[in-house]
């Protein structure tokens, strides 16, 4: 990865009298204002503004620290919350230009002013940094602890970093959880988050579960932060037209933070997650937390085309990056998802054992859908269609009882089924010029799956697997950790670092969410962490899904959302009863709204023949650009976007809306002038509804140029997507 | 390892109609008589009784199982302790010699009569298997679990194998605990048992604890199974002169025992190791419980000689044992524990981290003990006086905040201190036929351990290392986790096995008390699990202690006491003030008592050139046996023993005593008749004593040959050895 320091100034040193005077810092356009303060009992505090708009008004900053039974040992019980006084203030400006190896824009400016306030706490003589940088779009705070003799280990038993809002906000906001981020996403006022939770906690006599739009719903693994706890990135709006989002970036070694609502004084603060003992995080100085960031603008596609949380992150630190590359997939996945077939080999054993259980004498059950035949079947799909990858879910031994059992041993990562001919199949693969994509679901057991990684990569490597999809369903091995504890927090990176020294790409699957971590590794090319399209064939996700998503879990790295679900009635082929909620269009729209250098088209291959002149979007499309343009957005209702394909003079343009519909002009002011382009467009047909009429579409060729317009207009729950080919 | 199956027999099959009709099965000799049926609820219970005299009152059997949440993922809640019916009992004979790699015996006899009772749960349609193997030196019995259709997964919450006891019998214990085995032991009747523990747990004002004889001390890992919670292997003495021993064997996969006792009715019952979230054992069947044991006898030497707790661990699993061999050593060890040196190699920096730290450009301390020449000095030592090995704890880079901080990368294992020149040093120590003794302390960061195991055991290879002492010392992570947890020993277990892999003996240290494992696995050379000669440094240990260990500790496997500290009084050469409570005869005798193939001189090399003419006995004394007689025994008091030095015609006897002093005479009838010994006596003085005068000793020599007869005259704390070498 190439760095470009355009620029870097040191623009002041100024250090300050103790005191409890307001220091103040701006960003470089001047529309965000942080301001610092020590209260009355000397806690820290901020206030964050937006052209003269408050966002958060004074907040406390601090941490509270487990009371160690080491404590004699040198580990500290004093609070990081009061008693400070100012000693030092540092501020100063940054702004380089850095090249992403993937992402929206070919090339990121990162650009702050910054604000660094030492803090001395007198009675326990020990010192702390809170460091602000602040951009045009909002800003991000961390805790900083520097070696010294009073402070070298401890114990965090909860971070108190609090986001004092001004009003009782609309957000679009999921049900806080340590283990899952898989409830179905939620609109409404902040004040109403503690009924709709409640809903669940507490249902009424008789009172069914509705699966698509409870704030908690049955999962394999669930663990509540509060009556009014919420995830990040969390998406605000409030009343005064200002779009605010709350999450963090670079959690590294710290555990992921939640939200919790005090819904009377409509202040959030973070909370933790917890370890198997009930700590947050353990701490060795010198060390630092993860930003906590907060961005703001008065335009909602500012949300989305900031780079804020990468920014925050540190550059990259693999050398050689030429291995990570943008990978379209399709895989043998959507068939067992909609219950078509199993992942596991034979219905005969009740229970496996790896090493024991001889699977060359077993029953196969004529439903193992990861046999060679039908991988063939699925490589000579992607050979002839512009995909670059099949995903094999299923190949290895392990999976008759590998879900729900709090297994140990329950995966060897290496030890393919009797039908699955894991060479034949690499080397077909490799002659028609497509690699197979390896998966390792871990069912959680971590500590297994660390024995058995390096075995796992070197097979890979011998096979010429270079991606992997990774996967963490059911309750986390270390028993009583949580998924986003900081325990699984450095298991994840240790993954993706082990994995980088095999040149091997990572996805991971029901991992913490993600927060930037990709810039720092790109080979992280992907992440579930959501309520990815399974649910379309489980319980269902609204319409509005894919137009939350870009503004909540894609601020912090790209999902794995796996769209491309053409044969919406699931009923059509399959004992599925259930429909996907977007139009046919809907679906390729999502593609471009939910941008990502990993993308897979998870249907089908017959059901891909049978919409074949649709699916020529897909077979078209670029991943990975070089610009990304917003057209138009709304959280929950409709995002818009023209992006440059990466290294090309070719554009892609999408719209997704919500169940309402909607209807944008798209602009080819970003054309180059003189130049015609070929544009298909697939859009929805005029009656086409995603519930009612959902395959209904129209394709339609046009020649474009610089300045044309062309209105759309999308179905309830539908969509469109353009490719314009420079001629 | 050849095992000789000499005779096997299965006697009778017998298929009992369902009730409740007691079934007996005899030891061999037929004094030994366990009685099974179930009561009026179904619960199966058994009794105990030894020449007529009754052990076990009726005692019940079963297990209580978690209410887990996935219990509709095939795991049961109904517990395996009611309901039952007897659906078949079988009943054969066993009868083998095999022989140990290692041990008190050339040959060890398996023989016993085993009773396997099937029992069918009606209302849950599950089925068990209760097997008892009774031996002429007591039982086992154990828990079955055939895979089946309703019972394939199961968490266990608690085991309720109880041993009712027919009174309040004299008991030789340890407080029970889940992550340490060094509080000092403890004699005194049952009904004792809570009020010493109380003492200790609500200490009365003012009482100032005291760290040699209160039954719970200071640990830098201690969690109390309860009031009146003991350990295992516990000793107990009835009033009608049974000796009677609990413990357990093959502890496999699962999380080890504890006894609780109900003081009341003098009834102990099974109290397992609690997970982080408060489970015991997560099972899958087909699967085992470890054996339970009872051992009795109305001669305390059966205690010590029986081979019960071995013969109920499965054969050999290594192929080729030919590399493992007795190991007698010195160390840089001694020194640090004493106070008068450190791990550490530098006071400059309050923490580490590895990869990151230059060590190469720390100020050393001038106090780091592991370095090349003080090395040196030790491998010239060893050489010069028949010790095969140089163990070197503090080699590594780690130690400056290795303890106490519950950190996680805390070692690497492969990273030398500056001063300490691994490749230089191992040559050197080949160079005089001497090895190097790796050390691998973890900190109880097992997981750290496990993500590092590999390369450390390769380095070993790659130096000549064949032997390592690792350590737990401090709270396990994965945080929660026990020391004695089925996580925990599952871990020992792996490291055990892949060390073999590696051609690597193993001891560790803090790690769960043995169940006989070394017959299955016997590169596991030596443990620690129990209260070593360290705390004579510390707090001191009583007199008694190391006639005590033989009955209790010992069952389950050989310890590395490290005694030999010929200078009992430390503050002749440190500034540590204690002195080590036996005579310096006694430290010799210790070695006798305290069987194992690897033993530690552990006093300095300045020390045992003090003591040249006692040391001798180091220098001869053999430390593997063709057989062992027992001359005298009693918990607590006194322990007599002879030993033939395998492959060779010479005995070493030895005798150690309690704070009393003993006097024995030894019998030389186990001599070959017709033939001429030199004996060398290394005796107490006539006014030695532990506390006022312990380096007073006489060396004689003397020829003796069969039916001779010597008295001795132990001091208190003292005892004696001699060899008695074949001309």
């Amino acid at each position: 990865m190439k760095t470009l320091f355009s620029l870097l100034i040191l623009l002041a040193f100024a250090c300050m009298p103790l005191g409890m005077k307001a220091q103040e810092v701006k960003s470089p356009d001047g529309n965000v204002v942080v301001n610092f303060s020590l209260d009355s009992k000397g806690c820290p505090t901020y206030t964050l503004s937006y052209k003269g708009k408050t966002v958060c008004k004074p907040s406390k900053l601090g941490l509270t620290l487990a009371k160690d039974k080491h404590a004699n040992a040198g580990v500290h019980e004093t609070d990081l919350k009061e008693g400070f006084a100012v000693v030092d203030t540092r501020t100063s400006s940054f702004d380089e230009t850095w090249t992403p190896v993937w992402g929206q824009y070919k090339q990121v400016r990162n650009h702050y002013n910054e604000m660094a306030v030492t803090l001395h706490q007198t009675s326990a003589d020990r010192t702390i940094i809170i460091r602000f940088r602040v951009y045009d779009e909002g800003m991000g705070l961390r805790y900083e602890f520097p070696q010294q003799k009073n402070l070298n280990y401890f114990i965090i038993k909860q971070e108190n970093t609090q986001f004092a809002l001004t009003g009782d906000h609309m957000a679009w906001w999921l049900a806080g959880d340590y283990d899952t981020q898989e409830h179905p996403g939620q609109t409404s006022r902040l004040s109403e988050v503690r009924s709709r939770m409640d809903m669940c906690l507490n249902p009424a006599p008789g009172r069914k579960p509705d699966g698509m739009c409870d704030p908690v719903t049955g999962n394999s693994s669930t663990s509540l932060v509060s009556p009014t706890g919420m995830q990040t990135s969390l998406q605000l709006k409030s009343d005064d037209g200002l779009y605010i989002n709350i999450h963090e970036a670079a959690c590294v070694d710290y555990s992921t933070m939640h939200l919790d609502l005090d819904d009377k004084n409509m202040v959030l603060e973070s909370a933790l997650t917890p370890d198997a003992v009930g700590n947050m995080c353990y701490m060795q100085t010198p060390c630092k937390s993860p930003w906590r960031t907060v961005m703001v603008s008065d335009d909602a596609r500012t949300m989305l085309s900031s780079y804020l949380i990468y920014n925050l992150n540190e550059p990259c630190k693999i050398e050689d990056t030429s291995w990570i590359h943008p990978t379209k997939y399709n895989g043998v996945w959507w068939e067992m998802i909609v219950g078509h077939g199993n992942w596991h080999y034979t219905n005969d054993l009740p229970s496996v054992r790896l090493g024991e259980t001889d699977f060359s004498k077993c029953k196969p059950n004529g439903t193992h859908r990861a046999n060679t035949k039908e991988v063939m079947r699925y490589i000579d799909f992607a050979a002839a269609n512009n995909l670059d990858q099949v995903l094999v879910e299923g190949w290895n031994v392990g999976w008759e009882d590998w879900a729900n059992m709090w297994k140990f041993d329950v995966f060897d990562f290496v030890t393919p089924y009797p039908d699955f001919d894991i060479k034949a199949l690499n080397d077909y693969a490799h002659s028609k010029g497509v690699k197979l994509m390896m998966h390792h679901e871990t069912s959680s057991s971590a500590i297994n799956y660390e024995r058995h990684m390096e075995a796992a990569y070197n097979l890979m490597n011998e096979y010429g697997y270079d991606a992997v999809k990774s996967g963490y369903v059911g309750d986390i091995i270390p028993r009583g950790e949580h998924h986003y504890g900081q325990f699984m927090n450095n298991h994840y990176l240790r993954c993706i670092t082990e994995a980088a020294k095999h040149k091997i790409m990572v996805n991971a699957h029901e991992a913490t969410r993600p927060t930037g971590l990709a810039r720092t590794y790109p080979n992280l090319v992907g992440n579930e962490s959501a309520r990815g399209t399974e649910y379309e064939a489980f319980s269902g996700s609204k319409p509005d899904h894919t137009v939350v998503l870009p503004f909540t879990r894609l601020q912090g790295g790209p999902m794995d959302y796996t769209p491309g679900v053409l044969e919406t009635d699931l009923s059509t082929w399959s004992n599925n009863p259930h429909k996907v909620h977007t139009t046919l269009v809907g679906q390729l729209a999502v593609y471009m709204v939910m941008w990502g250098p990993l993308q897979m088209a998870a249907d089908l291959p017959e059901n891909y023949e049978k919409y074949s002149d649709a699916f020529q979007f897909i077979r078209d499309m670029a991943i990975d650009w070089d610009d990304s343009r917003y057209i138009d957005a709304e959280p929950g209702a409709y995002i818009t976007v023209a992006r440059k394909a990466k290294g090309t003079d070719n554009w892609f343009v999408g719209g997704k809306c919500n169940e309402d519909g909607h209807k944008v002009t798209v602009n080819f002011d970003f054309l180059d002038a003189g130049r015609k382009y070929e544009c298909t467009i697939y859009a929805d047909a005029k009656d086409a509804h995603y519930a009612t009429n959902p395959k209904a579409y129209v394709i339609t060729k046009k020649t474009v140029k610089k300045g044309d317009k062309i209105k759309m207009v999308e179905a309830p729950g539908g969509g469109f997507v353009m490719s314009v080919m420079a001629k």
